[in-house]
């Protein structure tokens, strides 16, 4: 039996934690893992509320119990959905996920449900050498005792920094120094044995949120983490508003500039505090960011990204010193940008590219990364389709006369069961708004119980929960129960700005799925990107045609694959140089000028899905 | 007639002022130049102030008059000096040298001896380009139209200044614009066509002189010219005191190197305004200086310099962005160091070479560049020996009781003639000191009119100019006749000094020529480098053995090769390559692990030359 619990090995996401050797029911390896799975009736399964998808399974796994077929629908077991407290993992290894509404604890920044493990090969190499002492004889400059030890030649580069401390160093250390080197430029020399102290930084710089992982380049373990709000929001939620902002004057631009670099580095000195590491030996960030981000961060003004045509700067993978942008790194160490498809597909979708993989497989994948311009791809080993839909912030909870963030108090679920509305809250505190999850569940769940029309119009104005302030507005949460003393609630004119939303993505997919020759139904993997994908709905997300009606288990919620992505350029060259080969497969669709957009953009936006 | 002086054209050195199209003698010809040629009596051949030296004739000249015979030895018309009011140039041309004696007006700083032309080539390479307009239906980044209106590929690297600068620059220009590049590096991206605009600056960093001359890409043309002290004096006149200084800490360091960047700055703003150009057209700054400025312009600790096993940091060539140094061209300029040889060879003997062009002669040269460590080279095509003859700041008239640098007041000739000594100053002023051709004219006629004896003892202490105050005393200027209200003399401790410093010289180009296997007197051609060599009274130089015997026409003025090595590598990228390789023809002889070189120093120090 002992031999049998030794082969049981189960990640959760999106936290991604693992648990091995145990016997006990997922719900309680999920407790040994200290997730935050719910368990309100204490594992009785009475309460349902531990309801978890397996999307990954490489062994055997319990048949489901009569009480999890009394709370589980037959499509929903199908799709892998259980009840964590009556499953057991017989054998092998496998992922469970949980949804949003299973979830207790404070949120907090998600592991990736994508592997983001590479054969290392960083740009990055500490190497520790013994250069021959000078001595009368032997006449060499510093330099070249240096890259004598190194067997290097002229292609070795290296800053005047460097170079001007290298006498102090070679004489102190007694002749025996750590060379950093990045590619073929000396980045650093420091005394003594130092090889093992050789880090590198992903950062993730969403329009919301910024991410770092502090990244061990000896072993290749991610060693800290650190998140934090992209403060740039003080200057518009949207990147539409940062543009116009930053493309006001050069002081403004630097403005912008420094709002992210300083946040990095407070992330960076974070992660450094957490890991005990220090920010010197740090020689490399790689960053992801969508193609304003891109620009911001390097001081690039993003303006004509904004305007016709929409022509980026720069596309292709960049490097320079960390100390151009104020990065405090090594000071000669390199900031390196993952490259941009196009002015609206930013270098996260080319992260999504890297971790998903689709550009080795041979299934054709959909993979969606839904934001203010949600970036949509569809292909695989011979080419990848990219197109960014214009989906607008409603996503993220912005544009919603009660939309906020998914931060502590948003509505992030919403379910109507006979009539009756329940909702959670993140962080279980009183609802202060509804967040894009919860937008999701509350449109599908209205348009299930008949209250809205297909085209988000209320049906009957009598509904006890609908008010006609101005115009008539569906409450949520009351003045009463809410935390912001005020009601909650959405109007037709959110319903429809939401529908726009939805419409652009589906029009999105759709239009890719044309190009591609098949239906969408045919596809054989859809990646579900971000932050946003660990906390829907599906099923109500396939309501409102966010996502085509496909079976559940070939949806993957791949995570924080922007981080992720980053992770894997910085520690493989290999897999960094081959971004340009892969980039040159991927065709950029530009939605507005397709001959059919219009037609199938105003198609999309009427809810067609089941009611399921 | 006429056709005849068509075909006559003078260049008068070290001014390096050329005159064509005329028919008067040289006296008239040089005021025509506005040389600062002596004619005391008026060009009636009969004060001989305007004794001059042909150095170079390709043509004919008027034969010697009575007069001429009158003023001159034989010897001295057989070495080409001739009294310019009395000599025509009849055909062809030539070039005359002017020795300090000759001369009346405030000196400048002089030109080149050597011919400085080599086919553009440079570094630094402007283009007037224009890149297709960005449209919907043509997404290329901006940098990537650059690249193609270019046909540049990815070696192309660019700088994030210039990357962040280009979206404006590009729109705001009409998509038109000027693009620089040094090597395949895109330094400036400018408005419109500026391709005329494109400057470079040599600059010789000297320990006690730094000159900068700016020069036209475009042409070849050196359109201004500006000359400063070096203020890191204060800390040291010579570069051991500089080296200590700098080496107690990283904040003294910088003030030395900031002392330099800083006049360097003030010269290059005053060459900017006197050519009407702006430093944003500077690309590139050329330097050549010994290898002790060279760490300390770079911010390199010297220390190693100066301490056994004197290695320097690096003597490559070297660039990188001037803005590393705070150097104010450009803000995307670059700084090339041309290479140094070791550490005591410098930079300044490889520009010595390259303007020589000893490394591609069959003749054999030896060239003498006179400083603080005075650099020997001996060789040819085939190999280039060089060496340092540690010769004092004696020949900078330091170290020396009355001794002083060749400024105002500075007494910079002496001739004892039946007793009577004469001298003249720098300026004309009244005397404050001796530098460093007035100490050579002083012990040379010191030991010519047999007031002291081959080891500089003083022969006999009667003499009317003989005090004894503590030591014996030559007095060379009355304190009633001096400018600084004391007496101008020297000292049987001065004479040693100067003769342990002469001694030094003399020992390196004996063991070199030794090494070489010929006596000195085989020389082909000797090369006296510098503003010293261009000050310095020839024969009393050979009677002190500071130059082996050699016919005095094989002696050439090379003029500030220093400055004009660095305009060589400026303009010539083929040049600056080459030096690679001829660099690898020199051999770095150490004096002082030498076998003889005790016994040749020691034999060195007393004088051996004829009384000419």
């Amino acid at each position: 039996m002992s031999e049998e619990n030794h082969s049981v090995r189960v990640t959760f996401e999106p936290d991604g934690k693992t648990v091995e050797d145990s016997s006990g029911t997922l719900l309680e390896l999920a407790q040994a893992a200290n997730t935050s799975l719910r368990g309100d009736c204490g594992g009785a399964g009475v309460c349902g509320k531990c309801r978890v998808q397996i999307v990954k399974l490489y062994g055997e796994v319990s048949d489901p119990t009569e009480k999890e077929r009394d709370h589980l629908k037959d499509g929903e077991i199908a799709a892998g959905y259980r009840l964590a407290c009556q499953t057991k993992i017989l054998s092998g290894k496998c992922t469970v996920h949980i949804p949003p509404a299973s979830r207790t604890a404070k949120r907090e920044i998600s592991g990736l449900g994508l592997d983001e493990d590479v054969p290392l090969d960083p740009a990055v190499r500490k190497i520790h050498v013994k250069p021959e002492k000078a001595t009368f004889g032997d006449p060499r400059p510093d330099i070249q005792r240096l890259k004598d030890s190194l067997q290097a030649g002229d292609e070795l580069k290296f800053p005047l920094t460097v170079l001007s401390g290298l006498p102090a160093v070679l004489r102190s250390s007694g002749w025996n120094i750590t060379v950093t080197l990045w590619k073929d430029k000396l980045v650093s020399v420091e005394q003594g044995d130092t090889s093992k102290e050789c880090f590198g930084i992903a950062v993730d710089i969403g329009s919301s949120k910024i991410i770092c992982h502090l990244v061990n380049l000896v072993t290749g373990e991610t060693i800290a983490k650190a998140n934090g709000e992209n403060p740039q929001i003080m200057y518009g939620e949207d990147v539409v508003s940062r543009i116009t902002y930053a493309s006001k004057s050069p002081e403004k631009l630097k403005k912008l500039q420094s709002l992210v670099t300083g946040t990095i580095n407070s992330l960076i000195e974070e992660a450094c505090r957490e890991s005990g590491k220090s920010p010197e030996n740090i020689y490399e960030m790689v960053f992801v960011g969508n193609s304003v981000m891109h620009h911001l961060v390097l001081g690039i003004i993003p303006k004509y990204i904004g305007v016709a045509p929409f022509v980026p700067a720069v596309t292709d993978l960049v490097s320079f010193p960390a100390k151009d942008i104020g990065i405090n790194i090594n000071p000669d160490g390199m900031i390196t940008a993952i490259p941009l498809i196009g002015g609206f597909i930013g270098a996260d979708a080319v992260a999504n590219i890297l971790i998903s993989g689709i550009y080795e497989t041979d299934d054709l994948c959909l993979l969606i990364d839904i934001g203010t311009n949600s970036e949509i791809l569809l292909g695989n080993s011979k080419e990848i389709m990219a197109c960014s839909a214009p989906s607008g912030p409603s996503f993220e909870g912005a544009h919603i006369s009660s939309g906020m963030k998914a931060v502590s108090g948003a509505i992030e679920s919403v379910k109507i069961i006979d009539g009756k509305l329940l909702y959670s809250t993140i962080d279980d505190e009183k609802p202060r708004g509804i967040c894009g999850s919860g937008i999701i569940d509350l449109v599908a769940e209205l348009y299930t119980a008949g209250i809205i029309t297909r085209t988000g119009k209320f049906r009957n104005l009598d509904h006890p929960r609908i008010v006609v302030r101005d115009v008539p507005r569906f409450i949520v949460a009351g003045k009463e129960e809410s935390g912001i003393d005020n009601d909650i609630s959405v109007s037709e004119k959110d319903i429809n700005e939401f529908l726009l939303a939805k419409g652009s993505l589906k029009a999105g997919w759709k239009i890719l799925a044309k190009k591609w020759g098949i239906a969408p139904s045919e596809i054989d993997r859809i990646y579900l990107a971000g932050s946003f994908g660990t906390h829907v709905n599906i099923d109500n997300a396939i309501v409102l045609d966010i996502l085509p009606d496909i079976d559940r288990e070939k949806i993957v919620f791949a995570g924080e694959t922007a981080v992720g992505g980053a992770k894997i350029a910085l520690k493989s060259l290999e897999k960094r140089n081959e971004l340009k080969e892969i980039l040159k497969r991927v065709k950029y669709v530009e939605l507005s000028i397709e001959h059919s957009f219009q037609k199938d953009y105003l198609a999309s936006i009427p809810i067609s899905g089941r009611k399921s």
